[in-house]
C-alpha cells in the first residue's frame, strides 16, 4: 500500500462519478492534510456534492481537458472513483487529445471490464500521470478481514463461502464473475454485466415464484476480487443498499474478500447487516475458513 | 449409443414431466415398434397428450407405486423426460418405498442438479432398472453438428461461441452454467438456477435500459453439456420459443454443442431461426470452428 500523505506530490486529482465514494474518498484525503482536485464527470457526479471541493467538469470523452487542467493545478497522481457505465464509443464526444487515442479505446471498448480499465489506466499513465486505487489513498473504505457484525456465519455457510470464492476464481480469466449466490452448496446466481444488485433482486425472484427448494435465511452472496484485477480500478463496491437486497433475497449473509472490497461506510453497512440479521465477513480468497472468528 | 428398437426388453417406461418432449420421444420409440408404459407425473405431465398413450399417473413421491406398476407391465428400462422443478423435500409425499430413501434423497437435495440427478438415476438402478437418455432411443431430437439454418456465424460470431463453451467448460465442476451469452468478446449473462429463458430476458432488460454499448444483432447464446454431466438426463433443450427470447435480447444467433442438447422439432426450431434472422449451429466443445461450413 503506498503511503497517502505526501503532500510534496501536489495535489490528488479525483475523477468523480457516481455515487457518494468519490467524496468518502475525498475527505480521507482532505483530512490526512493533502489537497485534493476534483475532475467531476458530466452526467455522472452529483453536483451538490462536487461544489464543495476545489473542482471542475468534464465529459468523458475531454481526456485533453483533464490532461491539461491537471498538469496546471500540479496534478500526478489520479484516482477514479465512483460509477461510470461503460460509454458507447458515440457517446464519447471525444476532444481532440481523446481522438487521437480513439482507436484504441474502440478495441478497449471490445472485451470485459477489466480489459477497459487498465488499458484506459495505461492511457493515463503514458501522459506522467500515476493512476492509485482508492484504498490506496483512503484504506479506511477497504473490507477488512474476520466477522464484522453481530451475527456469525455456520459451517454451511462457511462451505458456501469456499465454494462461491472457488467459482470466481476459475471464472476470472473470462473477465466476469465479482460476485455469486451460493446456497447450501447449490450455485444460485452468477454476476455477469447485470451488477450485484441486479443478480440479488433475481434471486429473490426466484425463491418468490418458488423455483427453489429452499425456506428461511440460506445462501450467502459472495464478493470477490477477480484474479489479475488491477485493484487500483473497480474494486466491487457494497454497503447497506446490498444488505437490503441480500436481504430481500433471504439470504443468511454476505461475504467479501477482505481489503478485495470497499465500503462508503463500513459502520453504516455493518449496522444494516446486524439489523437485517445477516453475517458478514471479510474472507481471504486462499483461506476462506479464516473469515470464522 | 445404444439400438433403440429391442422389443425383447419390453415395453419402454417413459416417466413424463411437463412439455411436449415426453409424446416427441413416446412417438419415436413407437415408431421403432416398441411399445411404451408413460407414467405421468401428477402436476407436471399434461392430461390430455398422455390420455393418448397407456399410461398411469404417479406423484413425485411414489417411486414404490412405479416399481410396481412397472415391473408388472415388463418395463426394464425407463426414461425420464419433461419438464420438473426441483421439489421442497416437504413436496415429496414419499409413498413406503420413497420413504426408505429419503434420508438420501435430502442429501440428494443439498447440491446442484447433477448431483440431484445422478443420485436420482442410482436409486432407479438399484432396483433392477435400466435408465436411458432420452436421445437414446430418439436420436433424432439432439441438435446435430453444422450450421442447421439459412444465416451463417461471423468470424466474431464464433470467437464469441468458443468463449463461451471454454467458460462453460470451467464452470463444470460447479455443477452450473449449460448456457451463457457472449457478444463481441464480452460475456453478458451467465445461467444458474433461473433457466435459459429467464437469463435471455435479462439480456434484452439489459439492452433496453442501454446498460450495454452494443447496437444492431450481436452475441451469442451458447448452450453446452457440462463436463461429467450425466446425459441421460436432463440434456439442454431448445426450440422456437429459445429462438423467439434469443431474437428478443437483440443476439446475432444460437451455438449448441451437437449431440449434446435436444429439441423437440429440429425444423420447427430451424424454421423460427432463419425467420427471426439468426443463425443455428451445432458445435463440437473441443473444435467449435467445425461448426463453420
Amino acid at each position: 500500500m503506498i503511503a497517502s500523505a505526501r503532500p510534496d506530490d501536489g495535489p490528488l486529482a479525483i475523477i468523480c462519478g457516481g455515487g457518494s465514494f468519490p467524496f468518502v474518498v475525498a475527505d480521507a484525503v482532505a483530512r490526512r492534510g493533502r489537497p485534493v482536485m476534483l475532475f467531476a464527470i458530466r452526467g455522472w457526479a452529483d453536483p451538490a456534492a462536487v461544489a464543495r471541493y476545489k473542482h471542475c467538469w468534464a465529459g468523458l470523452g475531454q481526456f485533453g481537458r483533464f490532461r491539461r487542467l491537471a498538469r496546471a493545478a500540479g496534478c500526478r497522481e489520479v484516482v477514479i472513483i465512483g460509477t461510470m457505465l461503460r460509454p458507447k464509443l458515440t457517446q464519447l464526444h471525444p476532444d481532440l487529445v481523446t481522438l487521437r487515442y480513439l482507436p484504441r479505446i474502440s478495441r478497449l471498448l471490445r472485451g470485459g471490464d477489466d480489459h477497459l480499465l487498465s488499458g484506459v489506466a495505461r492511457i493515463f499513465e503514458e501522459n506522467g500521470f500515476t493512476l492509485l486505487g482508492a484504498h490506496e489513498v483512503a484504506p479506511e473504505i477497504l473490507i477488512p478481514e474476520g466477522t464484522l457484525g453481530r451475527h456469525r456465519p455456520s459451517e454451511r455457510d462457511l462451505a458456501d463461502v469456499a465454494r462461491g470464492l472457488a467459482l470466481i476464481g476459475v471464472m476470472g480469466p473470462f473477465d466476469i464473475g465479482q460476485a455469486v449466490v451460493v446456497a447450501d452448496n447449490y450455485v444460485l446466481a452468477v454476476e455477469a454485466a447485470e451488477g450485484t444488485d441486479r443478480m440479488l433482486e433475481r434471486v429473490a425472484d426466484l425463491r418468490r415464484v418458488r423455483r427453489l427448494p429452499f425456506t428461511g435465511k440460506i445462501g450467502v452472496l459472495v464478493k470477490g476480487v477477480k484474479p489479475g484485477q488491477d485493484r487500483r480500478l473497480d474494486l466491487p463496491s457494497i454497503g447497506a443498499r446490498t444488505v437490503e437486497a441480500a436481504a430481500a433475497a433471504g439470504l443468511a449473509g454476505i461475504a467479501v474478500e477482505a481489503e478485495g472490497a470497499i465500503t462508503a461506510d463500513l459502520a453504516d453497512f455493518v449496522r444494516a447487516a446486524d439489523a437485517a440479521g445477516l453475517f458478514v465477513v471479510g474472507v481471504r480468497a486462499d483461506s476462506p475458513v479464516r473469515g470464522q472468528p
